[in-house]
């Protein structure tokens, strides 16, 4: 067994205990585009399949009990999400890799609004320096890494490089002196004490879909 | 409020409750790759920082005990996730979209591999007909798709257009038959009947980094 922690311990984990304020708060943004004003925890429990205990004990970790008989108010307890998820002020990320998912990612909607904003795309390939994405976001040379970072407060790293140079790069993104990376390759990355790498796994999608047709395939739904 | 379901009401939940057969072959392939032969639940639990109650729940629905004092076969178990999950055998998709994202995805580690196969993208652009993927993955005609489909026996459809184009392509997705459809556009989808749609919700990652990020300027950890 390997005495270093890798990212497949702890982050395969991530995926079951994280994102429930994300998910309470795309359902709260769902609510607030339809109009609504109050909201309860039992009717956010049956509108989107979630457990009304858990939720209530969710907010009332940062002091939301909401109001007996009426519930939540919407906009306040979107925004009281906004602000625990610290996405109530911008926090700037440069992405690794400008082959086809760092420029897929540069212009994917959600990572450039509300609270996050991409500087750059950083590769090696000199042909690619000097390129932009789709949506204006300039691929610069992977060398100027540590300049990019301390000149935008870069605060997020995004790996969007192959597996085998995944570990450099996630080594010199912590060097930069980044605290928070978000890795796309396949790969099992050593990690950092004080770092949080978070890995994206989009197979597990792939397979939640699989599931469904067995089923189908078995009689069962 | 819409009398339509749409992805948000019922997707935003999968991200909480399915997926758990997924870190658990994940987990037992580490194992495995590790020689490790026997696992307990608790072990599990405690390597992975997942709950060994929860463990021996999701596994005896399919009649998995493990041995008293032994715990569980890690071999065997592994496959008798992957028969669960329904990727003992190769399931064929599609992506629609052969732009950047569509493009990394038909070369997506994990895309075209143990169960999964990529047989084509499809684009309506004739500049990018007649293409491959790095891998080698043929861009062909949109209008091509219930051919693709029925000559493939594609059984997942992929969506990996613009969030104005996804409707479409989903309604013409589940006209050519398909039942499992994973959608990368971020938008609102109104679903069908039998029809399970996955959508993938990129965002909530950063969200996850930007939480770390904010409890380590609170002082909390």
């Amino acid at each position: 067994m390997s005495p270093v922690p890798t990212s497949s311990d702890r982050d395969v984990v991530s995926e079951l205990t994280t994102g429930r304020l994300s998910v309470y708060l795309r359902c709260l943004t769902f609510l607030e585009l339809q109009g609504q004003k109050t909201v309860s925890s039992a009717e956010l429990a049956d509108r989107f399949h979630l457990n009304s205990a858990q939720i209530r004990k969710d907010l009332a970790c940062f002091g939301e009990f909401g109001t007996r008989g009426v519930g939540y108010d919407v906009s306040q307890l979107k925004q009281q999400l906004v602000q625990e998820l610290g996405i109530d002020r911008t926090r700037n990320a440069v992405i690794i890799g400008a082959g086809n998912l760092g420029m897929a990612l540069a212009d994917y909607a959600g990572f450039n609004a509300n609270g996050f904003h991409i500087v750059a795309l950083l590769d090696i390939d000199p042909v690619k320096v000097g390129r932009t994405s789709r949506q204006g976001i300039p691929v610069l040379a992977y060398e100027q890494l540590d300049d990019v970072v301390r000149r935008n407060r870069v605060e997020i790293g995004i790996i969007a490089v192959t597996a085998t140079a995944a570990q450099i790069v996630h080594d010199a993104l912590v060097a930069a002196g980044l605290r928070a990376i978000l890795n796309f390759a396949p790969v099992q990355l050593r990690l950092h004490e004080g770092v949080k790498v978070k890995s994206v796994d989009l197979r597990i999608n792939l397979e939640s879909l699989s599931f469904h047709l067995k089923k189908v395939e078995d009689g069962m739904t």
